[in-house]
This record gives C-alpha cells, structure tokens and sequence, in this order.
C-alpha cells in the first residue's frame, strides 16, 4: 500500500477501503506519513467527502489509536454531552448539574480552547484550586459519589484525532462535516459514553454555518453511534451571537452561576433547559414534557446551583477565591438606536488578539452591556473588555481597538423584525 | 496575512493576489510556512485551479527565489527543448545535435530522473567522463564555440521549484496543469531561454493524460511565455507507447546514436525532425517546410551525428568506454499474434522497480526485440531486459516477473485497425 496512491484514489472520488484508512491514520501516527500528505489527503476528503462506511472506519481506526474508558462501574445511567463549539459557550455548566441532580449520572470528559472557541476545561480551571486531571478509578468514585464530574482528555484518548485536529486546524482543512464528525464521535466512544445528547451550533460564530449543513453533520454522528451501538440526539442551536453576556474563562464561570441562582440571561437558561430535557428524557426513557418539567424544577428550586458547588469543591476548587480583574476598559456606543446585530465570531477574534499568547489567560474577556433587540443610547456603554494585567504579553494597545469593536455591532434606528430563533430542532 | 486564510480562500476558489502567492511561496521557502500548510494549499489548487494571472504570478515568485541566467553573451539565436517528460524519451539526445549543426545556439538545462520518467541528465552521466556541470562563463564559451551544451539545473535556480515539485511529488499533487505549466516555465524562463519549443507528451505514459488537456496546458505556457516576452511553441505527441526500442539511461544513449547513424526506429527520427522543424523554423525565422528540409539534410548527411560525438567529447565524455551489463535476461511471448498495445508506464514502473535504490542506476532497462504493429510467434523474443549486477539493491529476483511483463503486452490475431498517430498537432 502506498499513501500517493490512496491520496489520488480520494482524490479522483473514490471510497477508500477500512484498509486504507488504517494505513493512512497509523502511518501518520508513527511518522512513515509525513504531515504534508496527511494533509493533501485531509484537503481532497474536505472536497470529495467520505460515505457513512468510510466516516466509520475513520472513527473506528482513531478510537483504536489509544485508551478506551470503561465507565461500566458507574451505577446508574449515565449521558454525556458535547458541543460543537461556540462564543461564550458556557451551557455545560449550567447544564449538567441541573441533570446531575435530577439523578442522571454525567461524567464529562472536555477539551481545551481552540481557536476562537472556548474550552471548558480552560473556564473550569480558571477557579482556584480546581483540579482537571485525575485517574480514571478517582473519576467513576466521584460520579457515583456526586452524579457529575469533568475532566481533561487523558493523554492516551485517541492520540490520531488529537494529532490530526492539530494539523487541520494550521491547514485549512476544519469544515469537512466527516471529519468534525468523526472527531467529536471518536472521544465521546472511546470516553466511554452510551447515551449523548449534542449540541450542533449553527451561525457565523460556529464551524457549521447553516442548517442543512447541521442537519448532515448531526446524522453523520448518529449513524456513527448506531454502529457502536450508542444513542446520539442532537439538539441544532443559534450561533450567530454570543451566548449570554460574558466571553471569557473565569467571567463566563461567574455567569453559569447567575444562570444557575436565577439571574442570567434567557438564552443560556433555555438552551440549557432544552439539553437537560433531552438529556434526562434519553436517560431515564421518560417523555419531553416530564424531562422538562423535572429539569426546570432542578433549576428553580437551586438544586442544581448546590450541585455545581458540590462538584466545584469535590475537585478542589474555591469559589471564594475567584478574582476578576479590575482593569476594565468601556466601550461605549457612538450611535443610538436598537442593536440589530453583534458578531459572535468578531467579538471572540478580538478577544484572542488581546490575550496572552504564552499560556491559558483566565482573565481576559468581555461583558456585554447590551443584548441583540436591545435600545442604546450615544455615549451608553455597550461592553466592559476585563484587562488581564498579568499577562506578559496581553496586545491590549493594539492601534484600532476601537475600530473592531465598533465593527462587532450593528446599530439601526428599526428593530429587526423577525425574531431570533435560539433553539432550531432536534435530529435523532 | 496568514496561510490558513489563503489556504481557505482558493478552497473557496477565489483567485489569490500576487501578494498571498509571494507570501505562501516565499513563506514555504524560510520555512515559516510548513509542508503540510503548502500541500493542503496545493491540494486545493488541484481542485481549483488557477487562471492565468495567478499563474504568472506564481511563476514569477519563483523565478525570482533565486538566481537568474543571462545568456545574452552567447552569438547567434538561441533556442531551448522541453519534454513534458515520458518513457524511453532520448529524443533531446537526437534533436540537438541535429538543430546545432543546422546554426542554431542551443543551450540546454536539463533535470535528473523524476518517478516513472527518465531524465537527460542522467542519460549522459552514464557516458564515462560526461561532465554535467560547468560554470555559466564555461557553459557560453562551450555554446559559442561548438553551437550545443546540456548541463544540469544549477544549485540556486528556482529552488522554489525544487522545493515544491519535490513536495508534489510525495503528496498526489502533481497533475494539476498551472503547477505544471508554472514549474516548467520557471525553469526555461530563468535558465536564459528566448526561444523554447516544448514536446507536450500525451497518453498512458505521460502526466497529460488526453490531447484537450494537453492544449490546455500549452495554451497557460504560451501565455507565461508572452508575459515574459519569450516565443512559446509546442508540440502535443503521443505517449501511448514507449519511444524507440530502449528504456533506460544508457540504453538510450546508444539508441540515440542509433538514430543519429541511419539505423534507428522510425518514432524516434520523425518526432526529431517535426521537433527539430519548429526549432529552426522559429529560430531562423524559416518556413516550417524549409526548415524541415535542413534537418533532414543534417540527420542524413551524418553532419548531426558528428556534432553528437563533439558535444559529447566537449563535455569530458569518452563514448569508446561505454559500457552495457553483459547480464541480459530474456523475455519470450507465450501467444502469437499481432502486438497490439505496449504499455509505457508499465515497463517504466518495473524498471523503477528493479534498478537500484541506492543510487542513480545507469545500466538496468530494456531493449524491445518487438514494437507495436509487429507479429510475434509463440517463444519468440519480445524484449531484453539488461540488469545492473553492480547494484547492490537491483531487486530482480522479483517473483511474478514474468507476470508483470507478459502485462505489458497485448496480443491480439487481429491487427489494430487504426493507425496510431505519433504527432496529433502543433499549439502555439
């Protein structure tokens, strides 16, 4: 077998046989593949596509490049849950310990930050203390203590999708749907998930940029799950703006809590009373109306705000010790009128240009002061960006500050007249 | 400016601008770029292609990567030969000698071996004493005085050439007509040639697979040719089927003189004359029938055969110490009947696969006892094939040799009733 060759074979069209693939992904991950034709290869998949077989080859070769987690000693029904990836993205916070305490099991396993998207393992460390790796025994403990729990990827999950997201992500090649596909599947199976309930997001500020789109990605991922003999929902929401108000680790921690208390936003507490439903309708096998109510009822009644600070402390963390940071620069609107538009993937591009390139910058974010539909008036502010003045190299003189910002939001005299749709449909 | 960006972008098919070409090309060369970033980038291009602005654009950044040459000291008028490259492909080796003794300065550089297709230089190393590199001052003097020369690309031309057919060729990228077009270009235009005739191959042996593509391709030559003020004419021949009799370098070298003495194939000395035709006519401004009338006479007066053997000794070549392997296995038909296709890539593939790996192999190949048309009778000879016992690594004792031979060859009862078309048409 020769890589030349399977790379022309795709190339030209073709379906490429569970042999290939294999040779393709093991050559790669002991190096006899150079990263050039890893990445010639990743380019012709992106224009000619893979077919369900292939897409389960590729999963399946990647699950077999490391670990596999064997969550069998958890006691009760567990469902795990992913995101896609968006801007201010921080539902599993909110959720899970809603699901947690209406007796679903969730043991999550999370990514880093990538590119203009958030982490939650990155938000979740921005608490004191709070501790994301442990061993895997420590883990099923905890969930079987506590009900949820998460931590980073241990290093051995699926080192071929580690390498290969690596490597579509400086080539150009992130918007292939088998690829997004058999990357998200490939560590939510080897991480030992049965039931997973997705959140695809939709918009300018998500990899998926509309719903037709959403849809094929989100059956891809089920056909995939059907062959492992998992459950996958999905859920396809709005990522055109920002979710919330806050855009950045530790202030997006502080804003899950104002959900979980009952003062955040709308957006967040729908979404997340969506994926709940889902979440515990597929685990406990009851109906969408039940889940809900049981779901809301957790939300309400500050169950699951308890049970986020349970898990908070159980892995070391200290909510006391949360510090935001007090160099905070307003911006403020030179316009008035009703906000018809802000730019989810601009707001999180400026954010990256500001923070600390060396390491994981906590502190560096925005609060938005408006939301989409509201009125502003000239000179009223529109958001706080929070300065983190301890990173070496924060880019916060940058010459045009004012120019991007401005050019996140639109601003007119008539408000839009279609509503925005937050939640579009689930596919299962 | 970032390469995913413009990565992105010609996977979107826009055209790029001069400046993204010079900072991906000039980028892949200080290595700020990586490999796997270029072959994605070429990737796309294979699938979407470039139009002719961008193409120049592109041969002009890598022209300009190194050095130039300037062969204006050299009297006279100046013509240069390309081949696309195909298999048993000595034609430079009859073709020069012929339009040199004919007035005409011809000044050639030439490259090595490269996959299936044989190179002119190293065709001439294996004459004992052929010196393939000299100093540009000595190279002009040699062509001023003795009308010919065929040296190999220096060292510092094009080296963005060098660094992306290397990467072409390793990554399935090779068959996309801009980067084809552009890498030839870069080559003739910064070697200093005015005048360039290129024989276009087309069919099963060659990268050009069909005579529109074939048009398309010397149409983008002719147009970079006209951007950079030099006369572009090509020739579109057939590359169905092996050229002459021998493949392999030094095989070739002595069909070559076969062909120049009266007693060579027919292929061959028609290709050399249509080719030497368009160099002359071009070069001296002559009509192509004149023009074609003065090759002829310098073919068949011998006076071609004497330049051959001049330009040879010129260079440090000594044909008296040719040596061939004297260990020659044989290879008889098991079918009689007309022989109605010779597969050119074929017996150029089990040449690559027997020569030597370690380094360049001078003496395997082969000598067709039979050419395409001719009748064979069962355990007849259908070809020789010479094999190198100094390489250590020659991998002959292949076990189903006489299987991939016998699949080289089609016998039919029947003759082809068509007649194969060596010449299909000139393009300039």
């Amino acid at each position: 077998m020769n890589i030349v060759n399977i790379i022309e074979k795709k190339k030209g069209g073709n379906a490429l046989t569970k042999d290939e693939i294999s040779f393709a992904i093991n050559g790669f991950l002991d190096k006899t593949i150079l990263d050039s034709q890893m990445s010639s290869l990743l380019m012709a998949i992106c224009f000619k596509g893979m077919n369900d077989e292939e897409t389960y080859y590729l999963t399946d070769v990647m699950i077999n490049s490391g670990s596999v987690i064997d969550l069998s000693k958890i006691d009760g029904i567990t469902v795990d849950k992913h995101s896609t990836g968006g801007v201010g993205d921080k539902i599993s916070l909110i959720l899970l310990p809603i699901v947690a305490s209406c007796g679903i099991k969730v043991p999550k396993m999370s990514g880093r930050s990538l590119g203009h998207t958030g982490g939650t393992i990155d938000k979740l460390e921005s608490i004191p203390g709070f501790r994301t790796s442990m061993s895997i025994d420590y883990f099923i403990e905890q969930i079987n203590e506590i009900g949820m729990g998460i931590i980073s990827q241990t290093l051995n999950m699926v080192p071929a999708d580690k390498r290969i997201y690596a490597l579509r992500s400086i080539t150009g090649t992130t918007d292939s749907l088998p690829l997004i596909a058999s990357s998200i599947m490939s560590k939510k199976i080897a991480s030992g998930a049965k039931n997973i309930v997705i959140d695809v997001k939709v918009g300018k500020g998500a990899l998926v940029k509309d719903l037709d789109e959403a849809r094929e990605l989100s059956n891809i991922m089920i056909e995939i799950g059907k062959k492992f003999d998992r459950k996958v929902v999905c859920l396809l929401t709005n990522m055109d703006y920002p979710l919330g108000r806050s855009i950045g680790n530790i202030l997006e921690v502080v804003e899950a809590m104002q959900v979980l208390d009952g003062s955040g936003t709308e957006d967040l507490k729908s979404i997340s009373l969506e994926l709940a439903t889902l979440m515990i309708s597929t685990g406990k096998g009851v109906s969408r109306e039940e889940a809900y109510l049981e779901a809301k009822e957790a939300l309400e009644s500050g169950r699951a705000l308890e049970k986020f600070k349970e898990f908070v402390s159980y892995q070391g963390g200290n909510l006391n010790y949360i510090e935001l940071s007090t160099n905070i620069k307003s911006f403020n609107s030179k316009f008035s009128g009703y906000i018809t538009n802000i730019d989810a993937r601009k707001l999180a591009d400026f954010i990256v240009d500001i923070r600390s390139k060396e390491k994981i910058d906590y502190k560096t974010g925005i609060v938005l002061n408006k939301k989409l539909g509201d009125f502003v008036e000239v000179g009223e502010k529109l958001l706080d960006v929070y300065i983190n003045s301890d990173a070496e190299n924060n880019n916060i003189e940058i010459t045009n500050y004012d120019e991007i910002l401005e050019n996140c939001f639109e601003i007119s005299e008539k408000k839009n007249k279609a509503e925005v749709k937050l939640i579009y449909e689930v596919v299962e």
